[in-house]
């Protein structure tokens, strides 16, 4: 259940309740694609960055283990060793995305595995299924992630079909939770928000979702080949549809100014890969900007990555010593460029938090929507 | 300074008092080649491990990042946040089996680096220059290893160069510890004997190194080709030779079969790759033996790796998380994985100090110097 707490413009701070504990909002979800996040950081590590929300993948994790397997096991959570909420991703991006010889029907999609070519079939039905033996705390609806651009013929049958997609999910879901077995009875249900880069196409989809009882909704298929404008057009045109009682989620977004942006748009739940891919190439995100730790002038420079932070790899580390091990390819580097990157990624959204729960957020905004994208200059 | 606290039989307990802090022998050094252990435990979790001395690497911080960046930044020990002693190999081992179209003569050796081809020359007065850069602990001597098998005629004028260039690393260690701009005047000396599998070769150069003044004494060339059953005849026969008021390191060796028989006859230092590089391909030591977790019997396994192990990754994960975790290839896995059997090895070394010091070291030994080697049957 959505708890609005605070509105600052169309910014919100909110809580959301679930089985597994309470999310302040806003909230950045750390991706663990295969019930790990990338590069070195493991759940008890997770912890201690700050994260409220680990974010696994329903495409992955049928492929591998398997997600009978992670049944057996307890779920998700228990396999994995986090006590916090989980949301699962359907699918539907990565079998658009990684799987190959796909065959889109009414049914579902039909598509050879990335890892060992064996063929599999995913529909609403089957992604549902899959994410209650995860018994993630949210799940995500199958859906049609269109790459961008597309014609307006193509992404208007497709989320006509996502819509009825959605319905299948929604009964289905209804159906598991039901069911006595089930290992989470109160496995919530998140709708995807479709439409290209088309405004009324998009609002049109928001429309006809919204009377769907889902506990939230996402904006999904941004981020995926259009520009910049036209994401944050996007989201300024659909966020006045989506239910003010529900949480916002805008999928796979973004850097932090894309985050700050977003925020001011009224977004509640982020989640990217950026911070733990950007961390394996030596990319640091800090309050002052982007660095390049693989850059000459670091060579000898004995200060953390970031003063002040309270990141492991900050505390402990110095600039001169991480840019070695990033060079030498090192995983102990990526594991505190992993660690130190989710840090703040996660303090970013306290910071933003912070700014609403004290008045200030439009200052905040103003002041760190261009810091944020720079260059660190020392 | 070395204090011989007990004795049982031949093996030794034992007390090595450095200015970076004491040693409890027999004790395992944990590797870290480019100044990190590799799978990606840092320095702050390494000291959970139990960890009492780290080993970096001569040849490898000499080519990258280089000594004279790692003097500037106050010292290997400060450049990765280590207060514990630190061995630094000499760079000898690294030169015959990594450079390429190496050149070996009087002086020292020509060779090219294995990162990018470029021309270096070590000899023992520049492994000397380097080290003391590194202002590790303790030095290791520059020496040739030999592969075995080597013609006893190539064995015995190479160990005679050995015994040459010994007495050059002295008189430049002791110029470059009286030099008041070196980082660590008490840097330590460790002399090598060679010999291949030569018996009468081995002792001869153990009776010539031990008129040299250094701090302990290491038996090189082992586990380099030859069988185990000559492995344990040459610690056996150059043991009687080796002073007893130093301590005794036998280089790279082994398993933890090996080191609770190289124990038994006398040794009190060890090191070897093989915890960290059986870690990442799934492979764990435990009390009951070896076990592979990629193993299918461990799919659903929620046992932890060692019941009762207070490693990480036993306290907070099962064998069927593990497992997925190395399949899938995340550094989670591995670096679990090393975290463990890094534990393993430095809990080993605790309860053979407790054997010793318990006066059960006969029975310990008996015990475990056949499980150890076994395959884990649950």
């Amino acid at each position: 259940m959505y708890e609005l707490l605070k509105q600052d413009g169309r910014a919100r701070r909110g809580v959301f309740h679930t089985v597994h504990g309470d999310i302040q909002t806003p909230v950045f979800m750390n991706v663990g694609t295969c019930a790990a996040i990338k590069g070195g950081v493991n759940t008890m590590e997770l912890k201690t960055l700050g994260c409220q929300v680990e974010l696994s993948n329903t495409y992955h994790l049928h492929l591998r283990p398997g997600d009978k397997l992670i049944r057996d096991m307890g779920g998700i959570r228990k396999f994995m060793n986090w006590e916090g909420p989980v949301l699962t991703d359907s699918g539907g991006f990565q079998v658009f995305s990684l799987a190959k010889l796909r065959k889109i029907t009414e049914e579902g999609v039909r598509f050879a595995s990335h890892i060992d070519g064996s063929r599999v079939f995913m529909g609403p039905e089957e992604s549902m299924q899959i994410q209650s033996n995860l018994a993630s705390t949210i799940a995500m609806a199958f859906d049609e992630c269109i790459e961008n651009p597309a014609t307006r013929k193509y992404v208007k049958q497709s989320m006509e079909r996502t819509y009825r997609w959605l319905i299948r999910c929604r009964e289905e879901m209804d159906r598991l939770n039901a069911d006595p077995e089930t290992l989470n009875p109160h496995q919530m249900l998140f709708g995807i928000n479709q439409g290209g880069t088309y405004d009324d196409l998009r609002v049109e989809h928001m429309e006809m979702i919204r009377n769907v009882n889902c506990d939230g909704f996402a904006i999904g298929g941004l981020s995926v080949g259009e520009s910049t404008e036209d994401m944050y057009r996007i989201i300024d045109v659909v966020e006045p549809h989506m239910p003010t009682d529900k949480p916002r989620y805008l999928m796979g977004v973004g850097t932090p100014c894309n985050i700050l942006e977003a925020v001011h748009y009224g977004i509640d739940f982020f989640d990217c890969v950026m911070p733990t891919r950007n961390a394996r190439h030596g990319n640091f995100f800090t309050w002052k900007g982007k660095m390049n730790i693989t850059n000459e002038k670091y060579a000898r420079d004995a200060r953390p990555i970031e003063e002040g932070c309270q990141c492991p790899a900050c505390r402990n580390y110095s600039r001169s010593y991480i840019r070695h091990l990033i060079r030498a390819k090192e995983v102990v580097g990526s594991q505190l460029a992993v660690a130190h990157n989710l840090y703040f990624y996660n303090d970013l959204m306290q910071k933003i938090r912070d700014a609403l729960d004290g008045g200030y957020f439009e200052k905040f905004y103003q002041k760190y929507r261009t810091i944020l994208g720079e260059r660190v200059e020392d």
